[in-house]
This record gives C-alpha cells, sequence and structure tokens, in this order.
C-alpha cells in the first residue's frame, strides 16, 4: 500500500493526467495511463514475476481498478515491445473489453497475437514503424526507435495540447547493435529542441556506472565456449532475446552443431521471429530435441528457457534431474541471461544442481556472457543531455533505481522539484510545462493463480509461506453434541515434518482432555472447540517440536 | 616525407578542397586548409612540441609552404580552442602576413592574442559563439559548442556550394562537465539530419576503448590527495587546463591551504582565464610564490607547469634540484595531466627524480588524478551514428589512431572507401557528397629554433643527436703549407667524454705520424689531410673508448 493515499481532483481541461498502474518500486507489470480530454491512452500492460514469497503465484497484474469502469474512454494500448513485463498482462484487459485496439510494431503485435490466441482473444491492432505519427484520440502519436534486448521496440510520444510526454519503454543505447537499429538520438535530439515536457525513462540499470557493453561483444564469447565445450551444449536465455539466439545459433553452425529449442516460449517465439524476418537461422540447423538424442554429443546445442530459475522451466527441471535431457559431466550449460533482482536464489540453486551433476556452469559472473538490454548511467546522461526535458518521471524500477535515474537527471540540469519519484497509482498533472503530483490511488497486486485472476489475497499468500515454510497440521474431532464427549479422534494429519505422523500420538490425550476440560465448562460451539484444540496441539507443537506449523483444527458434531 | 607524392590537378569550380597540412601521423601542429572559389580557409595552426631525438628545437610548425605564396587568399583562420597544438604556429603565420583575421571564441582569442602579443602582432579578431553564423568569402561557418580540456572550445561546420564539411577540433563528451558546457549533439543530430559530406574528427583516443571518465571523478581524488598531504604540494598540470587548476584551487581552499601559481604560462592563461570568468579563483587565496615560502609546509599548494617532462619547465627543474623550491621528504608533487606519446621518458624522469630527493608522487598510473580531453571510442560511435557523415577524414592523431578512428565509422556504417586515411599533405576534393584523394603534396617540418624559423633542417638534428649522445672531438693542426710539415698541434678538445682531455695525448703521435705519412705522399690539400685527421682520431676513440662522436678537424695552414 502506498505511504499516502489522496484522491486527485477532477481532471481539468487543458491538463494531462498520467498514472502509473505498475513498473513503479518493481521490475515488471509496467503499465502507464495517459488521461486527456476524457480519453485515456495505456501505454504497456505487463506483468510481474512472482518472487519466492509469493508462492504457487503465476502471474502478478497491475491494478487495473482506475480504469475498469471507464474501459470505454480508452482509445488504445500502445506496447512499447514484446516483453512479458510490458504486454503479458494485455489477455487480463482484454478479457474485460475485447476491442480496445493494440499498437505496436511489427514483432511486438506478432508476440502479443501469439499470447492472445492461447486466451482465444483476436485483438483489434495498428501496426506501427519508428518515424510514423499516429493520431489516437486527443493524443498524437509519434514512435521512435529504440535498442533493447528484443528487436524492434519504440519509444512513444505523446503530444496533446497540454505538452509532449516521452515515453522510453525499455531501452539501451548500444552504438553498434546487432541489427543496426540504434536508439534514435537524432530524433530524439530533434523532440527536445522542440520542447518534452515529461520524460517517462527506463531505469533499471541507472544505477549502473558507465555504459552497458556491446551486443556484439557476446557473439565470441558464447563462439568460443560452444567452440570448446568437449560434450553437450545447453544454453538458457529468455524465449525473446532474438539477437540472442541468433549468436547461439550463428556460433553453433561456426561449430558444426545443430540446434534443439526446448520449451514453449523459446519455439513460439522464435517462429514468429524467424517468419517475420528478425531471426536468421542457417539452413538445417535446426533440429527437434527428441531427435537431437541420437546425435553426438559434441554435435549439439540446446537452446532452453529458464535462465531465471523459474521452476517449471526446463532448465530447472535439469538441474533437479527431472527432465528426459541429463545433463552430466563434461556438459556445459550457459546461462546466457541477466540475472533478475529477486531470482538469484533460485538461479544459484539451479547452478548448484547443475553443478552437482558434473555439468560445467558459464554463467554472467564467470564470462561475459550477457550484456544487459537496458541503458546505464552513462548512457542516461546522453539521452538527458540531448532530451532537457522539463520534468521527468523515473519509471521502470525499484525504488533505488528510480532515485538514481532522478539523480541522473539533476545532475543534468533538471531541477529536483521537476523530478518525480512515483509508486503505482501516483497521479501527475501536466499543464504549462510543469507536472504535479495531485493524488495517490490506492493498488494492489493482482495475483494470476492458476485459472484465477484476483481472487488470491495477500493474506492467501501469507498461508503459503506458512505453509511451505512450516507444514500443517490437521486435528479432526468428531464429538457428541449433547454431551461434548470425544467419539472419535483426535485424528492428526501433518504435511511438512520430517517426523512420523506417530509422533503426535503423544499430543493426543492432552487434546482429548483439554477438550473434556471445556465440555465439562459446558463448551458446545464447535468453533470455540476447535479454537481448544488449536491452542492444544499448538503449543506442544511448539514446545516439542520448534515449530510453527498452520494448525487446521476440524471439530465436528456427531 | 610521404609515401607517395603527386601533385593535385587545378581546382574544379562547385569543389570543396581539403588540405590538412599538420596533425596526421602526429599529435600536434594541427592545420587544415579548406579551399573554394579561389579562397582559402584555415582551421587551426597549431605546433608540435619536439620530441627527444629532436634536440634544441622548440617547436615544430606546420609546413606553410603549399599557402606561402597565397596569403591573400586567405580569408580567415578559425581556431578551435586554445591549446598550442591548435594556437602555436599563428604568430608564425601573421609574421608572414599579419592581417589574416583570426575567429574562434573569447577564451581562444584572449589566449592568442596573449601570444601574438609576445611577438608584437596585433590581430584582427573576430569573436563567436557556439550557434552562430559567419560567412567568410565562400564560405558559411557554424559554431558548435564541444567539450575538451579547456573552456570554450568549438567545432565549425564549414558549408560551400560543395558540401558541408564538420570539423571537431579536440573534443570529448563528458556528459557533466564542470561548466556545464556539453558537445552540442543536438546540433550534431540537427547538421547529420541535413546531411554532413565530410567529418574531419578527432582520433587522439579513437583506440582507446569505452568512455573517458568524467573531468568531476578527479576533484575528490585532487581534494583527498591534497586534505592528506602533510607537507607542501606540488601540482602539476598543463597550463591551459583551466578546469583543472580550477579543481585545485577548491581543493586547496577546502583544506586552507594557499596556491602559488609557478610558470610564465600557468601565470599568464590563469589571469587570462579569470578575467574573462573561466575560472573562479576564491578569495585570497593566490600567493605570490616569493611569499609563499613563508606559510607553514602544510599550507601551501604549488601549482606549476612541466607536466610533460619539459625541461626547462620548473616541475623539470625541480626534479634537477635546479629551482629554489626544493621538493624532499613530506612533499607530494601530482602530476594532474596526460602522458602525451614521445614524453614517457622525460616524465618518467622527472618522476623519478622527484622520488630520489624524498617527494610522493602522485601520477595517472597510481591515482586517478587525470582523464583525457579527447573522445575515446565509445563516444565517437555516438558521433558517428548521430551525424552518419557520407565521408570521414580521421584527423589529430597517429597513424594508429587515425586507422582506429576509421574502423569506428565502419563499424557504424560509413563504407571504407569513404573514409579516408590522409597524410599531412594530402589532397582530398569533395564534390557531390563524393571525398576523393586528389594529389599528396610533399611537406616538411620547420623547426623553431631560438629565434630562427625553418632554419634548422633534419641533418643538424641528426648532428644535435650525434653531438647529445656520443659529444665531440675537435683536432686543430697548423701545418707548413710548403712542406705539410706539422707546426703546431694536433691540439685536441673533447666535450662530451667523462675522460679528462689528457686521454687524448695517445693519439697524438698517430695523427702526427698519419699527417707526416699523407705529407710525403704528396697530399697538400687540407681538406684531404682533414679527413686523415678524421680517420685516424676516429678508429682510435672507437677502439680505446668504445665511441662515435662527432668529429671536427680543422687542419690550417701557416
Amino acid at each position: 500500500m502506498p505511504s499516502t493515499v489522496f484522491d486527485p481532483p477532477a481532471l481539468e481541461s487543458g491538463t494531462l493526467r498520467v498514472t502509473p498502474l505498475g513498473g513503479l518500486g518493481e521490475i515488471g507489470r509496467n503499465m502507464t495511463v495517459f488521461e486527456y480530454g476524457g480519453k485515456l491512452l495505456v501505454v504497456d500492460c505487463g506483468v510481474l514475476f512472482p518472487e519466492e514469497h509469493q508462492p504457487g503465484v503465476d502471474l502478478i497484474l497491475p491494478d487495473f481498478e482506475p480504469i475498469k469502469h471507464r474501459l470505454d474512454d480508452v482509445v488504445a494500448v500502445v506496447l512499447t515491445h514484446g516483453h512479458e513485463d510490458h504486454i503479458g498482462a494485455v489477455p487480463y484487459l482484454l478479457k474485460l473489453k475485447a476491442d480496445i485496439p493494440l499498437i505496436g510494431s511489427g514483432l511486438t503485435l506478432a508476440l502479443v497475437e501469439a499470447k492472445l490466441k492461447e486466451h482465444r482473444i483476436k485483438p483489434y491492432t495498428l501496426t506501427v514503424k519508428e518515424g510514423e505519427h499516429e493520431q489516437v484520440g486527443p493524443f498524437d502519436l509519434e514512435f521512435v526507435a529504440v535498442n533493447h534486448s528484443i528487436p524492434d521496440a519504440l519509444a512513444v510520444a505523446i503530444t496533446t495540447p497540454a505538452g509532449v510526454a516521452l515515453a522510453t519503454g525499455d531501452f539501451k543505447m548500444d552504438q553498434l547493435p546487432l541489427d543496426g537499429r540504434l536508439t534514435d538520438l537524432r530524433a530524439f535530439a530533434r523532440l527536445g529542441e522542440a520542447g518534452v515536457d515529461l520524460f517517462l525513462v527506463d531505469s533499471t540499470n541507472a544505477d549502473v556506472p558507465g555504459f552497458t557493453a556491446l551486443e556484439r561483444s557476446i557473439g565470441p564469447v558464447l563462439d568460443q565456449v560452444i567452440g570448446k565445450a568437449p560434450r553437450r551444449v545447453i544454453v538458457a536465455s529468455f524465449s525473446s532475446h532474438v539477437h540472442r539466439v541468433q549468436q547461439v545459433l550463428d556460433a553453433a553452425a561456426a561449430h558444426g552443431r545443430r540446434v534443439a529449442l526446448l520449451g514453449r516460449s523459446m519455439l513460439r517465439n522464435m517462429t514468429i521471429a524467424e517468419d517475420l524476418g528478425y531471426l536468421h537461422v542457417p539452413e538445417g540447423i535446426l533440429i527437434d530435441y527428441k531427435k537431437a538424442r541420437d546425435l553426438p554429443d559434441d554435435k549439439i546445442v540446446y537452446m532452453s528457457t529458464g535462465s531465471q530459475g523459474e521452476p517449471m522451466a526446463v532448465l530447472s527441471r535439469m538441474a533437479n534431474n527431472d527432465h528426459e535431457i541429463e545433463p552430466g559431466p563434461g556438459d556445459t550449460v550457459i546461462l546466457a541471461s541477466s540475472l533478475i533482482p529477486g531470482n538469484e536464489n533460485a538461479v544459484y540453486r539451479v547452478i548448484d544442481g547443475l553443478t552437482k551433476l558434473g555439468a560445467t556452469v558459464v554463467h554472467k559472473g564467470n564470462a561475459k556472457v550477457h550484456v544487459s538490454g537496458h541503458a546505464a548511467a552513462g548512457e542516461l546522461l546522453y539521452c538527458y543531455n540531448i532530451l532537457k526535458p522539463k520534468n521527468v518521471l523515473p519509471v521502470h524500477g525499484e525504488y533505488r533505481h528510480l532515485i538514481a535515474n532522478a539523480k541522473l537527471a539533476q545532475d543534468t540540469g533538471v531541477p529536483a522539484d521537476r523530478t518525480i519519484i512515483g509508486e503505482n497509482g501516483t497521479v501527475i498533472d501536466l499543464r504549462d510545462g510543469l507536472a504535479r503530483v495531485v493524488g495517490q490511488l490506492d493498488l494492489g497486486f493482482v495475483y494470476v493463480d492458476g485459472s484465477t485472476v484476483g481472487e488470491i489475497t495477500d493474506a492467501d499468500l501469507k498461508d503459503r509461506r506458512t505453509l511451505g515454510e512450516e507444514g500443517f497440521i490437521s486435528v479432526i474431532v468428531v464429538i457428541d453434541s449433547a454431551t461434548g464427549r470425544v467419539i472419535t479422534g483426535p485424528e492428526i494429519h501433518a504435511r511438512g515434518f520430517a517426523e512420523d505422523d506417530r509422533v503426535f500420538d503423544a499430543v493426543k490425550p492432552k487434546i482429548a482432555a483439554a477438550l473434556a476440560e471445556a465440555a465439562q465448562s459446558g463448551v458446545r460451539d464447535t468453533h470455540a472447540l476447535s479454537q481448544v484444540v488449536r491452542r492444544t496441539i499448538g503449543r506442544w507443537v511448539n514446545q516439542s517440536l520448534r515449530r510453527r506449523p498452520m494448525i487446521i483444527p476440524l471439530v465436528i458434531e456427531a
């Protein structure tokens, strides 16, 4: 819950209202709403991946609450690029209203359409390119090429009579990108000269000094590692990192290896990327992974997902020896990816597991097999200096990243009171070149868990954490409703304990005694009796086993 | 002498001719001539400092030969900034024709005017600022702010009907410069969008990967070193590095020390910089160095020249214990400067000398007390990508720097045949967006030695090297012109030998005998007899003393 919640005033005419619903104070579920003249424009609609303290959660969505009742006013959703943290929540938004138009580049729309297909939604789309303008309701949109770890990313300049807002999406400024598609600093310069009133800028690497290394510095390292690998090679990366997969394909081809793609999203995304011409697959290099078994070990590269230690992804299952490709001595596993904050434990667990199996694990910590897709501090300074924005809203980052980014803006001369450190739900009004915080909405986390959306609460997650960490004990007692006498039980079942259930035999008489005592005092209410059971076994487990499991007492009248 | 010399054709109308006279294949004496429609525009006119193999030389000038007979056609000299390697030869050019107008920024012109005053020349000047345009003859000039290790540096875009040439001068792209004056990438973007036909670009750091560190990273280091110094502090830097001197003044003020400026050029330049508002001298901090002796050792900072090991500069004299400020134990000497290639020996000699005297020497090699003023490879890539020049001429660099710079241009998509690796005297014609080498002039080095300009030749320098390294021996013999008999001598004088002159007593009879033998053979010619003397003593010195000095035999008839 945000620090201070207060309602914004009604939006004045001639004012642009900007409300980030996600991505501030977190890396993920990026989504920002722009409002002008009664119309809403949404930029990005992504998911956040759960951390370890959110067990069982598949995805976390932005809280759509502020726009749920105004979906008819949404003129479009602009998607800056095809990463999950920018497009992953689109299906959940379109489930509320399917005909909201989606605007994005060719690859971005292809990726979101494939995702929507799984949800049986066919969206209205408008494909745009860098340099193009589109008028959508009161919003004049100009799209600007930016360079990121997925092809075809766009920044968007949003012009209304209230001024110009420029949202970078995710970006970096690789000056020798593999596809030659630079972040268009000429356009930034032109927009800056004309005047940018509000700059919404990627903060992910704002606290990383200097400059992100060139993407092309990775290729030779991959080539060397793959060239020297004695047996099988397994490369894990993001399933949307077309350029990294390209580098792996090229390195494999150079060393006479074939490549098997593993993981549903990897297969889907690379098929799309190849169809659209973003991925150039060397003739005959791909092989079905089932057929790959027949190849000699030194003739195969497996390209898989799971670089973030996601438990259900191929790599984690390999590390747990729970996948038909069983890594072993002589095999080389390359984690060609960044380590998203929060995933450290999971990733190191995977590295440990693979190492124990005998595989050599090459990762960012011991070789240059990944560069970030986000602009580091040095690059952001270039942006600020070229744009000279009047107001800055750092987005896409944990709090420390937002602060670091604001500091960079200030270093280049943006006044401190024009750099806004916002939270999700911060309402910012832009008018006459001045951006001001006018409200703070109370937004929550919306959890997707299996087929449910928004039904799991934070309390549920607390239970899950307790269950996961401490296990649970259920105690079933059947009592005579008239006398309160125990007819059956207590039967005790426990999960998450090393001990045999028989350890609980010692507490059963205590429970029976406590219930008898309660009955003698005239207690008949099953809820009250449940509490007696809970207290009795709780105290005992605590003292005897030194644990605080979840306790589920069930007192049934018969 | 250039590899291949060939004359350019007569200049066609509608064509811009570009001829660098200095700065290619060397770090220094930058000068480029632009010709259009019969008029010449000169950009920069600097000196090269002599290396160790050019003993006794004060300065090396560009060879003015190609423009000497056309000085009336020179419409102006544009000076990009106030460093010696860009303005140092102006007095020598104006001595040929004093009314050639000089164009530059306020600080640049102030520095060149001070220099000209010493030569008793009062120039015609035109002060310009970034963003301004000037039409000079057929050349439309636009001045663009660039960031360098001296304030007020400018790049110049030169437009003629033949196209646009952009000369950067020296520059880097510090994104947080101390004076807030950035290299104007917005202007670069605008020029690039309009089309830059020929890009003349600083190559000094083209082979340095990454990005030059921020100038403001130096301040805290200077502050720390000065704060911790137990006794006197002596800082040596370039006498034009206003920002570095500013940092030293600030650090001294922070630690209650006063500052004495040492060296004529340091005093002159800082007076100019303060008068023009580029240097902000804390109240009462400066002190005459003679009065500084009365201060406690821990209350003084000496700011001196000589960071390149120049033998006559204050620092070298201190290192040789040949200056009234005698550094000793507890004193701290900071070399807050780069090490210009070629000066290594001299600089390390100074460091050794100071260390032997007991001083602690802090320099680039052991602390971050200097950052370069030139764009490294990463910065140059930004330039190329923003400008997208049609043709590139790397300037200001040794051959390896020019090659590295051309490679960067090619990495960003400039075709290899549009990146010209030139030499001094390479004649390049620009027309219809295509730059071609059309000639190669034969240019030399012009040495300034005391009051002579261009009189010292390379042969003289060879002599000087021999003298310096091996010393010399003069042998005087007076013979009877009729008989060839030795009347007086041989008298032998030597310099540069450890040995006493009496060591030569052993060879005197041999010389006399050789002359007698020659006389008996009827040799009377004094030149021939001189050669006899040279050979005799040369062979003896060679065998006995293992040296090859310069030998000056003088046979006089009486």
